[in-house]
């Protein structure tokens, strides 16, 4: 792979796209956040965890991390209409220990507090603090979070509910929390945006992914100069 | 059947019934609103159309309307989670004319605005007026609202996207819609709740469902007394 510096491969790759993809990519990267990300623990729907990556894409959020202790991870492609291939995810693959503690510590160390949604939970969405970076967790269809998440956040939040029915839906519970968390941040004058050096790496990997045989062009134009 | 006076046969099914459901019933129909209605257009995932019901019974949603022009709608009962049997369904059958202006003369006699949900709509759910009674209908997973439906709208609602995904998913969209405008009613001093007669017809019903064999019960009752 050739050393040469994003910027330039940019530059260079940006001949191959439209004025309006371009237009495109630009205007999603300044929505584009990592103040807000989303954990998915064990969820063995393909239909669900589909649902929450469309809904992260469409929300700006970046990262989706996906911890696999007792099912692997799936998506059904009819529902994430392509949306996975704009997102960073991070796995947690199946393996002999708990993957739960060691994604909260990864993440605690980047600067996240940890919230867990449960319907159980004592906090509102409302109230939670939006003053420092969120990993949002949502846990498995049936349980809910495993006990190792439960232990290990740092607040438990609850969507009110008014009727008989105990628990919304997995991805429609993603979906009012992360909606009620990022229209509060884009409300807000906290820096939730990527940063300068973030959005070119993206905007290289979206590149990239937009240009057919871009490694081989990119090999080629910059070997030569 | 009995024509003995609802009130009193209330009163009798109401020994069968501990505090405790007696307690759940009471306040679950506190919360439960018609001023909100939710319609489905053609809807023909089994699990969207479910996840959509069940998302209404928890946010106090009595009533859906269910327009079946071209499919026929059913539910997945895993998704569902028996959330179906505490709403009003209104069903308009697949026949041979279009189901979707019957609908909504249906509706606009009883007071209701119409707003449809589309990517393409030109009202923000904050800015849609709550000052009168709303429909809130939903169209089909890959088409969206019918020609038809989008005619027949006083207004068309989208909720912000800023990724490279077009729509979110029905049940999701349909989340975020429901829980914008839910949330919204109950801050406000509009009066949004059942009336006593409509709170009692429904008691009678969900009693009834909650009590085995009630309708003879009633009868044996009622005939004697």
């Amino acid at each position: 792979m050739s050393k040469a510096d994003p910027i330039e491969v940019i530059e260079f790759l940006s001949r191959f796209l439209t004025e309006r993809r371009k237009t495109l990519i630009n205007d999603v990267l300044q929505q584009r956040t990592r103040y807000l990300t989303v954990v998915l623990e064990d969820i063995f729907r393909a239909q669900n965890a589909s649902a929450v990556l469309r809904t992260c894409e469409c929300q700006g959020i970046q990262d989706v991390h996906i911890i696999e202790n007792n099912h692997l991870y799936e998506v059904n492609p009819d529902v994430v209409k392509g949306a996975a291939k704009w997102l960073t995810l991070i796995k947690y693959p199946q393996c002999d220990i708990d993957n739960t503690p060691i994604c909260f510590s990864d993440l605690r160390s980047n600067g996240y507090q940890i919230v867990g949604a449960d319907p159980k939970g004592d906090l509102s969405m409302e109230k939670l603090a939006i003053d420092k970076p969120i990993a949002l967790v949502f846990g498995t269809e049936f349980h809910g979070l495993s006990d190792s998440a439960k232990n290990g956040v740092d607040h438990l939040v609850a969507i009110p509910m008014y009727g008989f029915t105990e628990s919304y839906n997995l991805s429609v519970s993603a979906a009012i929390c992360l909606e009620s968390i990022t229209s509060r941040l884009r409300q807000s004058s906290i820096d939730w945006a990527l940063s300068k050096n973030e959005i070119n790496e993206l905007k290289l990997e979206w590149y990239k992914g937009q240009v057919r045989d871009a490694d081989n062009l990119i090999l080629r134009h910059f070997d030569k100069t």
